[in-house]
């Protein structure tokens, strides 16, 4: 690598005509004669001099680094989260080490692991394995599953954003409810969307059915399940609850292809709040919306105040329902015209 | 922060019983006797001591950090850019410290500016600062803009795409093409597509038009100019060519208000190969795919193989034709039932 030698503290303090320590109080934030101040900053710009915060973290025990543990980029809740967090940390003067971990159990503790060796602040991690072990030594905060009796986590309040699907269906119009869900791999926050869904139903005395399917055959099953509920065109159910926009985009697809009119004879919202490119003028499906944003800031200040006398162990944010072409409220999706 | 104390390379030198130099010299890879060799590695076990890579950082002038720079992970390319660099990162022993920029021209220079501030071995970014000061004595290497005549850029071979893009439609039986894009804010490697697209309609006497609109107004404009070209809801054109697959989504929700079947009357091809929520198995739209697993694999070894003698200042990597349904050659769609 062809690095040329950056100026040093000593440099400064030699251009400024000013000791060593005074420099340092200045990077520092001590207080300095004003004069003084102004002399180092003048020496230090001069000089393109930039604090080294590494070399900073070292003595101060702060990196202002923050690692975010999370699956992968390149699915859109993941994606949107990661640039949420990432402002957050700028905003507050952090920078974010990301460390994607594919799913994979073994890797997320090999990240846990790795980013305790670099030297960071703290971690926010959305992570599957149930075992993972944590660093006691270093501030955790998790999204979307509780990793430990202690580490806070943020998450979606999954439960309400269940109810709310029912109640939406049944406002807009449906009366024979469904639930459709895989199962999950690991049990977690998400988990709550059905039981929100079957308790307001239920409170409602609103028929409803939940089908969860193993997690084994992707979503292919659905189609027989679904073919198996039509009769002469006409479905025994009309209003459906999917526990992401994911399985409602595919349920969508696969009630077109049996020739169920979407959202004339049966209306679908999912759950998360996805957007077609990233667009928030471009929903996918009808859904209940993530927080993303607010989920981010709440994950960085949460584990920014560690160390306050009371730290809460869930942090759920509140859910919105939006209209995205699946449900009767708004079929005509004409705003995909604005960028 | 509640911070434990961890065990320092001093401490390993006491329960091993060597002397700080020998500890330091196993942990830096010096040859040192195996005898030695394990007593240091069995005491640094026992008690728990992980290298801090910062510190070595100081020491050895390499941090093993590169930074990404980039515009945002919320749009499915970056998402996808994104997660790819940090495998190819991770596989080489590597972490990302990730910055998002928001497109925003002064942000994507204060990025730069703060991560040479943080000590990091090098810089990948994605950025439309036209103006952007690089700091030279950081290897830098951009992805589809060139930012500097000296620093390597890795982008898709954009103008091959817009010319695979034209063939395609051709073969699949257009016969008078259009080009839709709007205006670019900045140059940058992509401006190629269109050129690529209109090389091969003129090789090959195809007639097409290039329709380029201001970047002002969004998407809406082309209603209005794809309404102008159907006449007794047939179109004088057969075949469009989108710059982005995002376009090509929009076009397609369009023809469909106005009545034009997709890809009965006309096909539509886009550029990037976005998935929905992610998913390889559900394409948005026929597209020309970048291959974006191999950008960031050549972004990544080509930084970290800087100060061979010759650097190239462009590579671009080979791109493929993908169907999604807006084109005739695979309508039905039915892969989007495999997860």
């Amino acid at each position: 690598m062809n690095r040329i030698k950056s100026p040093t503290m000593k440099d400064v303090a030699r251009e400024a005509g000013v000791s060593l320590g005074t420099v340092s109080n200045v990077f520092n934030g001590v207080s300095v004669s004003p004069a003084y101040k102004e002399r180092v900053e003048e020496a230090a710009k001069k000089l393109g001099y930039t604090i080294n915060r590494y070399a900073r973290g070292l003595k101060t025990s702060e990196t202002h680094v923050i690692a975010f543990v999370c699956p992968g980029t390149d699915h859109p809740f993941f994606g949107d989260l990661t640039n949420y967090i990432n402002k957050a940390l700028a905003d507050r003067g952090y920078r974010m080490l990301l460390a994607v971990t594919q799913f994979i159990p073994d890797m997320e503790q090999r990240c846990i692991r790795l980013v305790s060796e670099n030297k960071v602040d703290g971690i926010i991690a959305l992570t599957y394995n149930p075992e993972l072990q944590l660093e006691e030594s270093i501030p955790f905060v998790s999204i979307d599953r509780q990793c430990s009796p202690t580490a806070p986590c943020v998450s979606s309040d999954n439960y309400s954003g269940g109810q709310l699907a029912a109640q939406k269906l049944y406002e807009l119009g449906s009366r024979q409810l469904l639930f459709l869900s895989i199962a999950p791999k690991i049990s977690g926050e998400p988990d709550k969307r059905r039981y929100g869904f079957e308790s307001w139903c239920r409170a409602s005395h609103v028929p409803f059915e939940s089908v969860v399917i193993p997690d084994t055959d992707g979503f292919r099953p659905f189609l027989n399940i679904l073919k198996a509920r039509i009769r002469d065109g006409k479905p025994d159910f009309d209003g459906i609850f999917c526990n992401t926009d994911k399985l409602a985009y595919v349920i969508l697809r696969m009630l077109k292809e049996l020739g169920v009119s979407v959202p004339g004879q049966v209306q679908i919202i999912g759950y998360d709040g996805i957007n077609m490119f990233g667009d928030p003028a471009m929903p996918c499906v009808s859904s209940i919306c993530q927080p993303v944003r607010e989920m981010a800031e709440t994950a960085v200040s949460t584990l920014l105040s560690r160390g306050r006398p009371s730290m809460p162990t869930l942090i759920c944010l509140p859910v919105t329902y939006r209209a995205g072409g699946t449900t009767r409220d708004r079929e005509e999706l004409a705003y995909i015209y604005e960028r």
